[in-house]
């Protein structure tokens, strides 16, 4: 008796073990985080936020997290990939418009003089990427989009720029998912550039996704409504254009916002002044080896005022060399 | 034995026919609906759209269904209730106006005076809506229209506005969420004045709710971040503007759509012209006695190209006096 005791006991301890060790396989939501102050952050504040009897609990209709999409959720160097959408859409129409050879801006792009195109600054570049995304039906537009983006790949790296999304925010747009939270895309992007795409590849519906947009008219052609894309700005969702977004969209005040630049710096002083917990996080690009290192001079995502501001905020700053195990998903 | 078995067929029987009628009872999702072809048109398309082996399956994420609010979830006569809430607000604000007494559109207003009111047209409405509306942080505006539709009270019925909501359309509503649609109001009234109240009135949570809008801008106070309502029309969700207001918010096509005004024919048109299975609804206001009977000569709610279309096109046409055992959940 007192043998078979013994046996048993030694079976429950063994397999409370490995249960408890299948447990913890299975409970580590951000396995491509590095066990760091970043991670434990998350970690905390989601369990907060969700944990009925905490004072802080969230209903889950509240538990809105917003991220932007440029250098938060996949790289944006040398240039955003929309630019080089665009410069490929420009490069396909070009026959139909043999009078972008003497326009300084769309000569230099098919030129492919990327430094010319790029000292034409945002009026430029907005004014481009308007010529070229216009005059199409939203139908024609998102095939367009969906066929480029199943296809086109970044010179650096030679993968898709679809597959140059970072495996850690992957990650945590599920964990979050999985804790009730909507995710959202706020992005100084063209909305209708990324919805074709958002939910393939971050599991983010088209609803879910908001950005900058040119206006669109309803329009019949041979009895059939189409909506038709202009070249005209309707919204831009950049700097203070993003809590306004935030507000047009959803209606709701994010509990967790994350950038990467100082784009984002509204959307997150936004999501702080909310009552309650929440969450403020900044993407900061210092892996020059697995990706690219930039910050306060860089042209493309300029982090200066925002790292300030987090700093003296204790806002959340996640070190991409540092707390980051991988970075890409076929790493 | 003979006995036994007789007995037992009897039970069988008996609890059959008991278990069938509560099956019945519980299986009937629109009670207030008559059995009518407009109910038979409504089950027969959610039967279709749901069963994975019929031809006609639409994916649960792609279930969107949008309906107009003023005289399609609620009630619009005499005159739309958000106007009503105008008028409170000029009433409200006027001691800070005294510049108003000298402005016949104003001071028709604080006069009572609404068919002078009504003269104004649109355009004059929708200034008096602008000035009532901006000036307020969109956390305060909320909090003002939150009150109000607490307590204000329809001058014929004597019931409170959000009352003044259709029961036939609120077991809709709630029928097409239980059978994996996303229900959306696309309405031509004011985002900031339905958000506050229709998930509790109509289950449908502010990021489902698109209107018409006012542009607004982010601020800081004090070193608060606020948003600020500008004298200024951002998007007129109405007529045209609703296929564009579901493109710019939803970035999908509903297959169902319940309109009762011309206003919401291109969004019919719309959700008519997509791919597969689709559900077109006109509400038709035939009940004087109940409610109120008004269609092609009403300035408020005219229905009259969209009548036409319906009946050419066969998209069902909701007789309420004939389709709907009752109007309000308070009958």
């Amino acid at each position: 008796m007192q043998y078979v005791k013994r046996v048993f006991s030694l079976f429950t301890i063994i397999a409370l073990l490995s249960c408890a060790e299948r447990m913890d396989q299975k409970s580590d939501p951000l396995p491509s985080w590095n066990e760091s102050k970043a991670k434990q952050t998350i970690l905390n504040f989601v369990e907060e936020v969700t944990s009925e009897k905490n004072p802080n609990y969230v209903m889950p209709e509240n538990r809105i997290a917003t991220f932007d999409n440029d250098g938060t959720l996949w790289s944006e160097q040398p240039y955003y990939f929309q630019l080089r959408f665009a410069f490929d859409r420009v490069r396909a129409m070009s026959a139909a418009h043999p009078e972008w050879k003497n326009d300084p801006l769309f000569a230099a792009v098919l030129n492919n003089d990327i430094k010319t195109v790029l000292s034409f600054g945002e009026h430029g570049l907005l004014e481009m990427v308007m010529a070229t995304h216009a005059g199409m039906t939203t139908d024609e537009f998102a095939t367009t989009v969906k066929s480029w983006i199943d296809t086109a790949k970044h010179p650096g790296t030679k993968k898709l720029y679809k597959e140059m999304v970072y495996q850690p925010m992957l990650e945590l747009l599920n964990y979050l998912r999985a804790n009730g939270f909507k995710t959202y895309i706020v992005s100084g992007g063209g909305i209708d550039f990324m919805r074709p795409w958002t939910e393939e590849v971050y599991g983010i519906p088209p609803e879910q996704v908001i950005g900058s947009s040119g206006k669109v008219m309803f329009e019949m052609r041979d009895g059939n409504p189409v909506l038709v894309k202009l070249p005209e700005i309707n919204f831009i969702d950049d700097k203070s254009g993003k809590p306004v977004g935030i507000h047009q969209y959803i209606g709701k005040r994010p509990i967790a916002a994350f950038g990467n630049s100082d784009g984002d710096l509204q959307m997150l002083q936004w999501t702080a002044a909310g009552a309650g917990k929440n969450l403020m996080v900044y993407i900061h690009h210092t892996d020059a080896e697995r990706e690219w290192a930039y910050d306060r001079d860089s042209h493309i995502g300029r982090l200066d005022k925002g790292l300030d501001e987090a700093r003296e905020k204790g806002w959340l700053v996640v070190n991409m060399k540092r707390d980051w195990k991988r970075i890409y998903p076929w790493e």
